[in-house]
């Protein structure tokens, strides 16, 4: 009989690769909350009644109501005897049937094929093809996902090669959506940062992707440039000059375009408006509209549907490589397809009510209250913040984040670092404790040296929100106060 | 402006490991088998007038009706307005609310946490507690994934370290499901063959397993030993006694095991019976019960429920590094988390009716029926196979498919080998081409050299698969004759 042995997988033979992730959204600060909810409920005394969870993205955990329309349609796909009930309207009852067909055995319960349902996949050509007014759209170059970021870790898979100075190098903007990071640490691939110009409301400057570039070419081998548009955490809408100059710099330096447009239902800003790099790309014509590889990445978790738990969402290429495409297909088959509800609700989504339909009012009704009242929130938010003395905050033109500037007293950031903690991430820390506000450290985004941050969305409810904004900025008053 | 220029990403430059993944359940044949389906849409004239899809086990797919109490449940979770409607019994509306009262906002719509839904962890550890006669399983050691695949994917994603000769081995059955190999590949480990013996009814012999792991101890570090019970491909249930041997095996030569449990539900044999991995390893006692690595996965795609499509699965780890187990939660994390109506869905079935619930009847019923009829399945085809000449089939002691093995004579042989096909492959195409009855090539999942095989699920309707048993059968003398 042998004695005590040690463990196969520890932290020491374990995959390095993995053991370097980082990912701040869910990260120690996301723990403590829940530890403070757990108090809140066994009764324990706090500063505060609830956690107010302002970390992540997700609109219906704060309260949004799922839209009708969707939800009908989904029901009667899980339960098709529901189709003969007169609850339902017409319009979804049609709908439920026809994304019934379209599944094995006509059952949301059956694999289907890995990219994605076809009708869905035409039925998404479509809708990009509306979007980009006209601009045709392929199918067969679009492949359904568990979420974005599946299709997103998948692209990046493909473009991962090589060792040492040929490894591959992808450009990635700070502050960033901490998903990049963390895939490109996993697959062990190199990350190219470069910098969002906080001083132009986050805009992106090609002489800085040059630069990031120029830098980079010594260690690595960029292969692809990723762009958050609208921005996350960063808020940032981007113009479309600004979206050429990107498009012409990639393929004078044959990059792969990765192109993250989840928000492209979420432009708030006046004067703003979302420019997808599929349409830019066609409409700058060859060589650019006919050589230039673009990957470009939707989902039903943002927008108006706020739907993340149905892990929905696709990825359209352009201009990609057959024997690559292909390779992609049969990446993705090993997982076996990607959750069918969500395909059913990306349908409803690619493929919404028409002005004959009968929910079709109550649907647009529904949409542009969403929609409106996160414009509003977005200009609430960005004035609060602007009032208080010592943060600053760019106008959130769009997605569904702010992500201001805090001056933190130097006698803050000294004790922060003598508890090896970044300065920020000790700011978030004694606010959740004294306010039980739960916002994400900038640190965790990336941001320029010396500068500090927190993301915070704008989803708690409005009536919440006004509050808690002023909460916020009261802290930041009362924290510098103290380290002054 | 620039000329033609070549594409960035390309066969050449892409992923060296993604290229070489393999993955057969969805490969050529399957690829052929879209493609006469849509020739017979359009009238294109066949020797057959549908092609019969045997290559993957997609229950629903191929007409099994879903559990009633399963879709209502998540009907009502989708669309909560249905709560009053009195077409749902009074159990089904309870379960609903019970997980909307868990989940974030109590929608569907809203992420979880990346480990899963906490209630839904509970009631899965309790499961587990009864399948294992008591023995207990603790929540936080149990991670919900999208499909058993994710969560695989996951775990031998934490085990692969080192180059070259200190680079992770991971020993897997041949014949294997397509899986494991196409994971290794992409992870870029060592992929160590231990073969079950056909003779035996695929029995696991532990010699086998010394002799793989002596021989890839030269080239590699072998950390983990895969399992999968009941087999897939090939159907064996195993004894416990082998259960036992291999728990000493690991133990002795230090692998971390994994237990691919996914079939718990199917097993129909005679004098089979399932023994899960955690009650063997539990009863063993220390320093087994104490010290050994174990996962064990399972999820909703088959047993009685074949709810493929929507991707609910879960892992269980036991004597896990603590430290490791964090790691494994961040990295579950970075895809935010799995699918939430899967999770809802694997709640109804690690939590099903009991006698009292007015749901429970039917729910028996229903449960009862598929597996009976699946048992019968699984007799038929063992039975009309082994009367053929030619063809040789063990036992369907549990899962969904049968693995025969077929002489094909050496001309056929030598034709394929000249149109540089696999001699089953071969065989497969042909068998397609001529009765459009699609079953996947023993090469995809490993066989011995100059063996031949295919697999088969067992699912089609019973009135389907006995002329479908028959034909097949047919087509090899057939095909036997004209090579000969
Ligand atoms: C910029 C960005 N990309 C991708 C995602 C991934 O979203 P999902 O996987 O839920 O579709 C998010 C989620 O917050 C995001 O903010
Ligand atoms: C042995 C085995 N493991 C795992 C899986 C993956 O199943 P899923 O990802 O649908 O849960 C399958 C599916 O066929 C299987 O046969």
């Amino acid at each position: 009989m042998n004695g005590l042995k040690e463990k196969v997988l520890t932290l020491d033979t374990m995959n390095p690769c993995v053991r370097r992730v980082e990912y701040a959204v869910r990260g120690p600060i996301v723990l403590r909350a829940l530890e403070l909810e757990q108090e809140l409920r066994q009764g324990v005394k706090k500063p505060f009644t609830e956690v107010v969870r302002a970390n992540i993205g997700d609109a219906q955990a704060m309260g949004q109501k799922p839209i009708t329309f969707l939800r009908q349609v989904l029901a009667l796909c899980v339960h098709p005897d529901l189709l003969n009930s007169p609850d339902f309207p017409e319009d979804a009852r049609r709908r439920a049937e026809r994304i019934l067909q379209a599944c094995g055995g006509h059952s949301l319960g059956a694999y289907s094929v890995s990219s994605g349902i076809q009708l869905i996949r035409e039925d998404a050509a479509r809708y990009i093809e509306r979007r980009d007014g006209g601009i045709p759209a392929d199918p067969n170059n679009i492949f359904l996902s568990t979420g974005a970021s599946d299709a997103i870790v998948t692209v990046l898979k493909l473009l991962v090669a090589g060792e040492g100075p040929t490894r591959t190098g992808v450009l990635i903007p700070i502050p960033q959506y901490p998903l990049y990071s963390a895939a490109l640490a996993e697959l062990d691939a190199v990350q190219v940062d470069y910098y969002l110009d906080e001083e132009r409301a986050w805009a992106l400057d090609v002489a800085e992707l040059r630069r990031a570039l120029c830098q980079a070419r010594g260690h690595c081998c960029p292969r692809a440039l990723c762009i958050i548009n609208p921005g996350n955490p960063t808020g940032q809408v981007q113009a479309r000059e600004c979206i050429e100059a990107v498009i012409r710099f990639a393929f004078e330096e044959r990059l792969f375009l990765m192109a993250d447009e989840v928000y492209q239902d979420n432009v708030y800003a006046e004067g703003s408006r979302f420019h997808s790099f599929k349409k830019v790309l066609m409409e700058m014509g060859p060589p650019y509209a006919t050589q230039q590889e673009l990957a470009s990445f939707h989902s039903v978790s943002k927008g108006y549907m706020g739907e993340c738990g149905f892990r929905g969402g696709y990825v359209e290429v352009v201009n990609m490589d057959p024997a690559v495409q292909q390779q992609m297909q049969k990446l993705m088959s090993v997982r076996l397809c990607p959750p069918v509800p969500g395909q059913a609700l990306l349908h409803t989504v690619v493929s919404p009510p028409t002005p004959s339909d009968p929910s079709f009012a109550q649907f647009q009704a529904e949409r542009q209250a969403v929609l409106a009242e996160l414009a509003a929130k977005a200009k609430l938010t960005e004035q609060v913040f602007n009032e208080a003395p010592g943060i600053r905050c760019n106008p959130v033109q769009g997605a569904m984040y702010a992500f201001p500037r805090v001056q933190l007293p130097p006698r803050a950031v000294q004790h922060a670092q003598e508890l090896g903690l970044a300065p920020d991430m000790f700011f978030c820390m004694r606010l959740l404790e004294e306010t039980g506000i739960c916002v994400v450290p900038g640190s965790g985004f990336g941001q320029r040296e010396g500068t500090y941050h927190f993301r915070m969305t704008i989803l708690p409810p409005m009536e919440k929100l006004r509050p808690l904004l002023e909460t916020l900025s009261q802290f930041h008053a009362k924290f510098t106060r103290e380290y002054s």
